[in-house]
């Protein structure tokens, strides 16, 4: 068959498709906006803008348009060569429409309703440290997800069908092989780290002024490579980082009282920022013009944040500007200090404040309970209980409040079920990545040291950012790194720096 | 005939009508962004999206679905009081829709399209002063102008076909007799007032910083009634307002390196923007929820910026904290000299800086030859040669180059034929407004005086604001004021106010 009408049929789906981004990206821009500079009046206004387009783009996906144009493009498929990026947006697209079709419309808003009144409740419930308000909301959103699970089908576990919105075709067999493997490590290594001398963190506790630290911040951020002239910073009440086709993508940070918080969370959100502006131009506007999975998205956001950001190498560089920026804080504090003090282990009770080690642990108990709660084993009224008993038994503290509890995160009450798993799935996948970068570039770490980072994106561009969704997440780390997800070179990650930090012998 | 069956089909169209006014918001936010803080890097995918938001709404607005709703409205709307919210929503609805279902989706698109590249040109053609490289672009959105009146219709003169999109059913004849009676009366005046000695100026030659100008200019547009739960400041390359929704109403200004522009900025966009803020809940996502024309909008930000905030009245409130702000600056200035100083009569070359005499001749020259090249008297390679003529007859001033003559507005490269004389039009009305707001309450001055505005924005609120587009400008006139649009209040005013300022003895 000649290339002719393949090329016609895509060109038709391709059209179709770029209205469908450009009221995903506008529907962004008002979250954004919503998240950064819209007064308190706009709330009820933005949310039927948001509903609206939000709809409109769920019915022009799901329409008998679009599956047409799949037909007519899968037909003359055949002339495609497999490994083009033509042949991927057929796959990934099929993939997309097959899922959004299963669920009723009438079911995805019930749903969006269910998760946007959740959230208004959670945020008064966890003000108040009043499970019992959030609880029957609780209930309701945990009912709904079953039941997408049902609509979108799974084999072996319910978790699955929820899992795979964030992680393609991940199972929930495979995250708890992993998750088991890394429980077994690190709640050990904990334990060896709370038996050895703290560092010192005074120089943490005090005032950091705004301004010099998202100098510094974003200073750095331009270095690692994120391109200002493609993005900016704003603040918001919660760091995150958001895109609108792959020339403008925005990060925000938060400024505490106290700490370099906001500095770190523009490293992290400078990683997610920097994956996004890397995608190649033409899977602009596609279904293949975003991130491989949430947890591909994170090992982006984890690796400038933590294998960089959290580095001794980094810090050789970076502190000098550090002091000069903050002569009077870090007062007395060398740069050996100052690694020691940001790389502090100590169980806490607030996941987001968690350090690189027992963050995952955090993770470990939502999934166990998240699992527990959609087959039935455990009842929403049960949580609170069971996560402090958990919470006790993987990092040895116990929280006085439901508050610092069970209702610290949003993710449950905005319907994200399913989601907890990327963010250490990313953390593991970090270390793969950078570890493959440095056995192409031996010398990665001296770079490092240098304040040279060019090498690093440029591998990363290569290797992971510029293919988007064109690849499978499991596809994508193995062309990347040569082989599959595994944690074992995260595990030697941390056993190595945290065995050095903490001068624990060798296991 | 029951109420039922007119209330079933008029929420059905409601309905239908709030998607369209989402749409609309969504686009209004996303050109916000656009001027404030997107990154260079977005335009292009921004100008996609701002597309793809426009041609669905446009195609929602026109569709036979549109038509067939309001068909089944206006069969059932015998039961409508005349005067209800209802009744006018299907005026204006069906006037709308007939007028957008003239225009063919391709030829709207062709317009934006021009409009687009007319912009891009004209901007790089005014920084080099090169009127030859704008000109091809300026005849072809002239002769897609005249297209656009030829598929509206008219009566008398293809104007008044694209001045209805800004004045509803407002005529050539009734502005150009409006004008006339304007040139009879100001040209005269400006004489007499440059025979007067000038008013010291040089306070406002100097720097002022930008934070006090946000401070005081902020504060004052509180006072009179700017909301900031439903809306904020920003800056901009040139200032506007615009709204998403009455809950969500934004302003921006530039901060200039000398005098104080920026404040008055601010006045004049919280002018415009009390304007939306006031429109009654009942019309919020319907096509009432809008001013009743660009005039009648203008007319509130000029009431603000000069019937208010260039008046002695206002000054002898405000100036003792402006004093505060800027007491250097201020040095030896008192009140009085400074209310001269705003109010200073001066023939100049840039519409944007006249003072409030002259504006309305650089509006009526525009109006002039746009008249003359939409009927063929003028061709396009004319209007620099036209236009100086014209500046030296009506201002005694004469352009040296095209930057600071013919090319210094963007309304025609961006197809915006017919839009300047709404400007004067606000002019005229805002006096007419201000006066009737006086009689009902003759102490208003006074409470200026006191710094209380209420009284004043109550009476916007109740005569303009509420209605939206509910009444023509005409009727909304005539109802808040007891007659129609007249010069003569505001030459009235014009000569009171400048006679005074310039010692000239009254006509």
């Amino acid at each position: 068959m000649s290339p002719e009408p393949v090329r016609e049929a895509l060109e038709e789906l391709k059209t179709h498709l770029a209205v469908i981004a450009d009221l995903e990206s506008a529907a962004a821009v008002l979250d954004w906006d919503q998240h950064t500079y819209m007064p308190p009046g706009g709330a009820e206004g933005r949310a039927l803008q948001l509903a609206t387009l939000g709809r409109i783009a769920h019915e022009r996906f799901t329409s008998a348009r679009t599956g047409a144009l799949l037909d007519a493009a899968e037909a003359r498929g055949g002339a495609l060569d497999p490994r083009s990026d033509d042949a991927a947006l057929l796959r990934v697209t099929r993939r997309d429409y097959t899922k959004a079709s299963k669920l009723p419309a009438e079911f995805v808003a019930e749903l969006h309703r269910a998760a946007s009144i959740g959230t208004h409740v959670w945020e008064e419930a966890r003000a108040r440290n009043d499970f019992a308000l959030f609880l029957p909301h609780l209930e309701r959103i945990f009912e709904l997800k079953r039941r997408e699970a049902d609509y979108l089908g799974y084999r072996e576990h319910p978790y699955d069908a929820l899992m795979d919105a964030y992680e393609p075709e991940m199972t929930s067999r495979e995250v708890r092989a992993l998750f088991d493997r890394l429980v077994e490590v690190t709640v050990p290594l904990v334990r060896a780290i709370a038996a050895r001398p703290a560092p010192r963190t005074d120089m943490l506790e005090r005032e950091y002024e705004e301004a010099p630290q998202r100098a510094f911040g974003m200073a750095m951020a331009q270095a690692f490579g994120y391109d200002l002239n493609r993005g900016r910073l704003d603040t918001s009440a919660h760091p995150f980082s958001t895109g609108f086709g792959r020339d403008d993508v925005r990060i925000t940070t938060r400024f505490g009282r106290s700490g370099l918080g906001a500095v770190f969370g523009i490293f992290h959100e400078a990683g997610h920022a920097m994956y996004n502006q890397g995608i190649a131009q033409a899977l602009e506007r596609t279904p293949l013009g975003d991130g491989a999975s949430y947890g591909v998205h994170e090992s982006q956001s984890r690796l400038w944040e933590n294998l960089v950001g959290r580095s001794r190498a980094f810090w050789e560089y970076a502190y000098p500007a550090l002091r000069r920026a903050f002569p009077a804080q870090l007062e007395g504090a060398d740069a050996d200090a100052w690694y020691r003090a940001i790389n502090r282990v100590q169980p806490s009770l607030i996941r987001i404040h968690a350090d690189e080690i027992t963050y995952n642990l955090h993770i470990i108990l939502r999934f166990e309970l998240e699992q527990a709660v959609l087959t039935g084993a455990l009842r929403p009224a049960e949580l609170p209980e069971a996560w402090n008993a958990r919470m006790a038994s993987y990092l040895g503290v116990t929280p006085s409040t439901d508050t610092d509890g069970v209702l610290q995160d949003t993710h449950w009450a905005a319907g994200l079920i399913g989601y907890f798993p990327s963010y250490t799935l990313g953390n593991v996948a970090s270390v793969q990545l950078f570890e493959a970068a440095r056995r192409r570039h031996p010398d990665l770490e001296d770079q490092i040291r240098r304040g040279e980072f060019g090498t690093l994106l440029a591998w990363l561009r290569e290797h992971v950012h510029e293919h988007g969704r064109k690849y499978s997440p499991q596809d994508l780390l193995v062309r990347a790194t040569g082989g599959p997800l595994s944690p074992e070179p995260y595990l030697a990650y941390l056993k190595a720096k945290f065995g050095e930090l903490y001068g624990l012998a060798a296991a």
